[in-house]
């Protein structure tokens, strides 16, 4: 075993290698502890991070696997949790000063699932303010001249250099995707519901959703696997049967898929780089692929999703704006402002699209396509840390609760990370990670 | 049998009779229709009904049961279905000339349900215009210079008068308790969410509710276990274990019933007839019932109900607000207006109160009180046909989505009558029932 190299194993490498004493999770952990010195002055992932709780975490499970007893799947695995995600053992800051010192009293439900799964909560990464735009300290761990994306810089980042092998984020606009593109690895945000969100900070009932981190298809897979669940505090949260990830994702697809490209209304404004990796891609899938049109509802959605977005976070916001305006940053004053000012109608009438939208893609994916294949963004990420970039090629997806993934599949002409994002029908999640695989395998094979 | 009071039959009795050959359904239905020939120049109950359609139903009923088919529990006996709840075989007019005309193509959930037991659908029972004040053309069955109360005006004088022994209405103020108590039949207004409501005019989401009208506790619950259901089209609709709920209705409860008082802050307007029957009921009750002083939060219940129901009727009735206002009622529009003002910011707010009010009831439901007895209205029916009366006692229990019921136990110093409303823990449907039924057989033996 090349120590040197254990912060690069995944997770489920990891777990297996933990679970057959071949590895230690004090020593894995200590490996990415010893990445997070290399790399973490430059990168700056964590918001929170306590070296010796991290190894103390570490070293209970070793004991508890020498022990005898039976260990779960994620046991002895580092796992970073976004800041806005509560965690019982460590401060929990929302990337706001209004919320400097908080420590929450219990785990966020998904941070309970990980704990109940072995997992060792590794430290709390750089999220923007509340999850919105204005950015953290983080850098692009590929170029530190350039923002590594947002909301969920620091989960983004960390994974991409090796600090941890998974990490949780969250998506209400484009938070897991956009920095997933950026940094070049995989993110997955789930199905809207699926994974339940009590314990992590509420912006948007309707928008939010937690999503995921990892350096491989098959991670992702395992973590889905933990972290999917019925949770009554969670209001959109139902009981379903049990789906098995891994299987689903590492099966072959009995038909090569079929695949829907969405140039979308804001192609023109996509850098020559994508386009042309986009145009290499779709040669690659020849007649598997099909350029689609979407509809002008569909093209409308980002309004509705800016009228859901604003008003919902001016509630959730409310107390923080009446008792803290002046320690908010000015962008997302304005935005509170913007949706202080919403009227209901023009909410409920939003709100109302989500399920026409939604059938009629229902109708496209049970037609016809496997997948969409999209832009993540405009291109790769751009120069400057003032601005996480634009979540617009992502909030059509949100706003749906369709199961989004960004795969890291190109590169720009700067050399920098840049995702292609597969779009799947709600619940059709284990799917979409299967078709992600099988493209991923065609690619590798040109 | 004395076919001359046939129409007096409870449904539980009709049906049964039915069953076992003693009375044919048409018999029965003939009699209804001979009773309304009788009583409804004066009442005016119907939107519509068509003798001869309710009698062919009656027919086919008999003639299947003659034929040796298995038979539901409701089969052969005639329902009034209020006229916002859609039929395929009759028109749905929503109390508005706006709708003049409109046959929809399909029967709502409840109408399907009850037509899969076996009933007889006798026809369409007057609203107020959409559901909310504009009266319709119903008056009081035990006084027509007063309101019968509304907006589910006909179903409750239909049920009064014996012109049918059951009917459906809705409730999303007081539509329900309030009629119930003016006319002196049963009311319920089950926990929110439990009665489909896929097909029923939508006036607000958050606090429509399916009504149920009855001569008896037990046709209550025989309707109970006819409506109650999963239906993925009604969105607060959730699948759940089948409860009988006739056998809890008629069991006797293991323990006296404890009953908490609340006279809400309207006691003071509370008529001295009304409040003299409220002395007498909790003196017969002695030390089964203390008062109970609701929180502030609870009295400001009906602000939250008005910021809620006014938005979204706004977005629901935004068409014909947009193209129709000219044919709305003054004060419908008047409504709309204050509808379409309110801020997302104050709905999204009035929300997040109902979990909080919900808690704070099931509390005290765990801990010490079987149900909540409370007035139904400030007194008996108003004079005049120009109001349907006030909701306001209603309000809160419709925005926590508890099951309320009005029970016929008292009358006014005019001769009318007046119900107890009683409420229980959400879910509590049917011991609700069960607890109405020892305080009626309670105040007989008095």
């Amino acid at each position: 075993m090349d120590l040197t190299n254990l912060h690069w194993l995944s997770a489920s490498d990891a777990a297996r290698l933990i679970r057959d004493g071949v590895v230690g999770s004090a020593e894995l952990v200590q490996a990415c502890l010893a990445r997070v010195r290399e790399t973490d002055a430059q990168v700056q992932a964590w918001a929170f991070l306590d070296p010796d709780h991290a190894l103390a975490q570490a070293r209970a499970a070793d004991e508890l696997r020498l022990s005898g007893q039976p260990v779960g799947p994620l046991h002895g695995v580092p796992v970073g949790i976004k800041d806005i995600i509560d965690t019982a053992d460590m401060p929990t800051e929302n990337g706001s000063v209004l919320c400097a010192g908080r420590t929450p009293s219990r785990d966020a439900s998904v941070v309970a699932m990980l704990r109940a799964a072995g997992a060792v909560i590794m430290g709390k990464t750089v999220t923007t303010e509340f999850a919105v735009r204005a950015p953290g300290k983080t850098r692009n761990p590929h170029n530190p001249a350039h923002t590594p994306g947002g909301s969920s810089s620091g989960s983004a980042a960390a994974v991409a250099t090796g600090m941890v092998p998974v990490a949780l984020g969250s998506q209400t606009g484009g938070s897991t995707i956009r920095p997933a593109s950026f940094c070049g690895v995989y993110g997955l945000k789930p199905t809207h519901g699926l994974v339940p969100r009590h314990g992590m900070f509420r912006l948007s009932r309707t928008l939010d959703h937690v999503g995921l981190f990892a350096r491989s298809i098959e991670d992702l897979a395992l973590l889905m696997e933990l972290v999917v669940g019925y949770d009554e505090r969670d209001p959109d949260s139902r009981p379903r049967a049990r789906v098995p990830y891994r299987d689903v994702a590492a099966e072959e697809p009995p038909l090569p898929p079929m695949f829907a490209f969405v140039r979308t209304a804001r192609w023109d404004g996509v850098d020559a780089d994508a386009k042309e990796a986009f145009a290499e891609l779709t040669g690659h899938l020849g007649e598997r692929v099909e350029t689609l049109e979407l509809s002008d509802a569909a093209e409308e959605a980002s309004e509705w999703h800016r009228v859901i977005m604003e008003a919902e976070m001016a509630a959730n916001l409310s107390r923080e704006w009446e008792t803290g305006r002046a320690r908010l940053s000015e962008s997302l004053c304005a935005r509170l402002e913007r949706g202080r000012d919403v009227r209901a109608l023009d909410y409920l009438r939003a709100l109302t699209r989500i399920p026409e939208l939604h059938a009629s893609f229902a109708e496209l994916f049970a037609q016809r396509y496997d997948a969409i294949v999209t832009p993540t963004a405009a291109g790769t990420a751009p120069e400057g840390l003032g601005s996480t970039g634009d979540p617009a090629f992502c909030t059509l997806w949100t706003l749906c609760g369709m199961p989004a993934l960004s795969v890291p599949l190109m590169r720009g002409a700067n050399g920098l990370p840049l995702g292609v994002q597969l779009v799947g029908p709600r619940h059709g999640d284990a799917r979409l990670l299967r078709t992600a695989r099988w493209l991923v395998t065609h690619v590798a094979s040109m």
